[in-house]
């Protein structure tokens, strides 16, 4: 299959080698010179469970997309959230009308942007469990097993999504079909939702902010917002569930003294965070459907506050 | 007249001292023993306006009420919020029948735990644009100008208001009457209830905040919630005159550059904050009430979670 990556940063180099691994025709696209620069010159160089491996494997600047004659099976996004407007601006030239998408974004909310650009029934999103580090430019590290699950948005598009799973598990990705992944990107978004802004606003770690008395009280308002906006959406999400996989992060053996994303983002390496993705959405929607949604507005305004006091805006 | 300062800290050092040079019979209560003991052995001393003084005041450990046989005409409250209750009830057997009590704390709702020990009637109210600062046990800073506005609780009580400024105004306190003192009070915790939460969750001076983008629409969101509870107890604000006094505090040349004195107990001292007092206290009453206040409750949580991670609970 002819497979772009767009995005090539830590997940987005996994995909694409264990792809190139399997055959499949992998070009990347991204916007980090460096990592460009290095990959074309000396091959994505990655750890691979304790192994060193080289992969050639062709890669783009975003901004010289012309210079492609490239005509894609698949696309998989795996820019950050605020990048991807702009990515798939860049890339809609490489699209024909029956080339699929499959969204791996963290967030919510993406199918909003990616429908400017493609049709409703050429959309699959998905969930991955994979991890992935960069090490610098050109080099990752990839540990551990992980998984997919993917959906098509439009009705009666399952045999697109699996083609997609095909073509994945030939790469050892280990994916499936899901048949509610607006839940399950839901639920992972209210871990997101709660962990990644809480953390980076009372500067914690998960284990830490669990500890504390008001953890409970906290997470039930956020994910409130959540379910109600969810719950607009005909979004079916379990409470109980989603608390239970929040109050499990907290767990020192797991994750629990992992500090979130957007913590890294911000607090250790001064860049942007992906609010707007996460609480930023219910917000959005929330104004759309008149629901209050409060403590989202709130800690989004406050993530952004904290950007501009960083000066990172 | 006979005074008991109840709690000596940097204002209420302050207030004893002018009282106590203008020949009023001042007796000091407070809880810390350092102070206490320095007071003892070498009076309390003060850089007053650039002028070294000293002067010997009585100073008793709450703890110690029992020794002393003494009937206050007049009480100033000038505790800790989170120690007021427990003042109240060592003092409560030096307060007679007519013994008139000023409450000059920061925050508000302070008039629902005095009248468990003072007949309403008894009771004033007052906010005091004076300064001081504590350089250590024993030792206070007293610079500059200020004011005291106060108004008695009690209908038709307003001779005990005007006596307790005659006696203030004797020792230059610069003390007047206010018809609508629990306005003035409302006003000043609006900026209290805004800057001082979020300079100390966000990490920042107050002019820091003011500069960011999200600062109008946070605290239009808080300065409401506290209008929907004034309202509700027939306290008059006006919003616009809120907004100016929030706004003007950002300005560099005067105290932009300031960090909040609950920055300052939490963030660098690691000391309880009075959110409680200030914030909280729009929480519990619009419980009473039935009204919403989420950016008041969540910054209180916020506030009592950062306490408890920094060990301080």
């Amino acid at each position: 299959m002819k497979i772009i990556i767009a995005g090539a940063g830590a997940m987005g180099s996994r995909f694409g080698l264990m792809l190139h691994r399997a055959n499949h025709e992998v070009v990347f696209v991204d916007g980090w010179q460096d990592h460009i620069d290095e990959i074309n010159k000396n091959g994505l160089q990655a750890n691979f469970n304790g192994e060193e491996i080289v992969e050639n494997i062709p890669i783009y600047n975003q901004n010289e997309i012309s210079k492609i004659n490239y005509s894609a099976d698949l696309v998989i996004l795996f820019t950050k959230a605020m990048q991807l407007d702009n990515m798939l601006q860049s890339i809609s030239n490489l699209l024909h009308e029956r080339t699929k998408v499959l969204c791996l974004l963290n967030g919510i909310g993406h199918e909003d942007t990616i429908e400017k650009y493609v049709p409703y029934d050429n959309i699959l999103l998905g969930n991955t469990m994979w991890t992935s580090g960069i090490e610098g430019p050109g080099k990752v590290k990839l540990f551990g097993d992980g998984s997919v699950d993917l959906q098509n948005l439009g009705v009666g598009q399952k045999q697109i999504a699996n083609e997609v799973i095909e073509a994945l598990n030939q790469a050892g990705l280990n994916a499936q079909y899901s048949s509610n992944i607006l839940s399950s990107i839901y639920k992972k978004a209210c871990v997101n939702g709660t962990m990644n802004g809480l953390c980076t606003i009372l500067d914690c770690n998960i284990a830490d902010f669990g500890k504390t008395s008001y953890e409970d009280r906290i997470i039930n308002q956020i994910v409130d917002e959540f379910i109600a906006i969810a719950d607009a959406q005909n979004i079916p999400l379990n409470k109980d569930e989603i608390l239970d996989q929040i109050k499990s992060s907290y767990n020192l053996e797991t994750i629990g003294l992992h500090y979130p994303s957007m913590y890294q983002d911000l607090i250790i390496n001064h860049r942007l965070t992906e609010i707007d993705y996460i609480n930023g959405v219910i917000v959005r929607k929330g104004e759309q459907y008149q629901i209050a949604t409060p403590y989202c507005t709130f800690l989004t305004e406050l993530i952004h506050t904290k950007e501009e006091l960083l000066g990172v805006k």
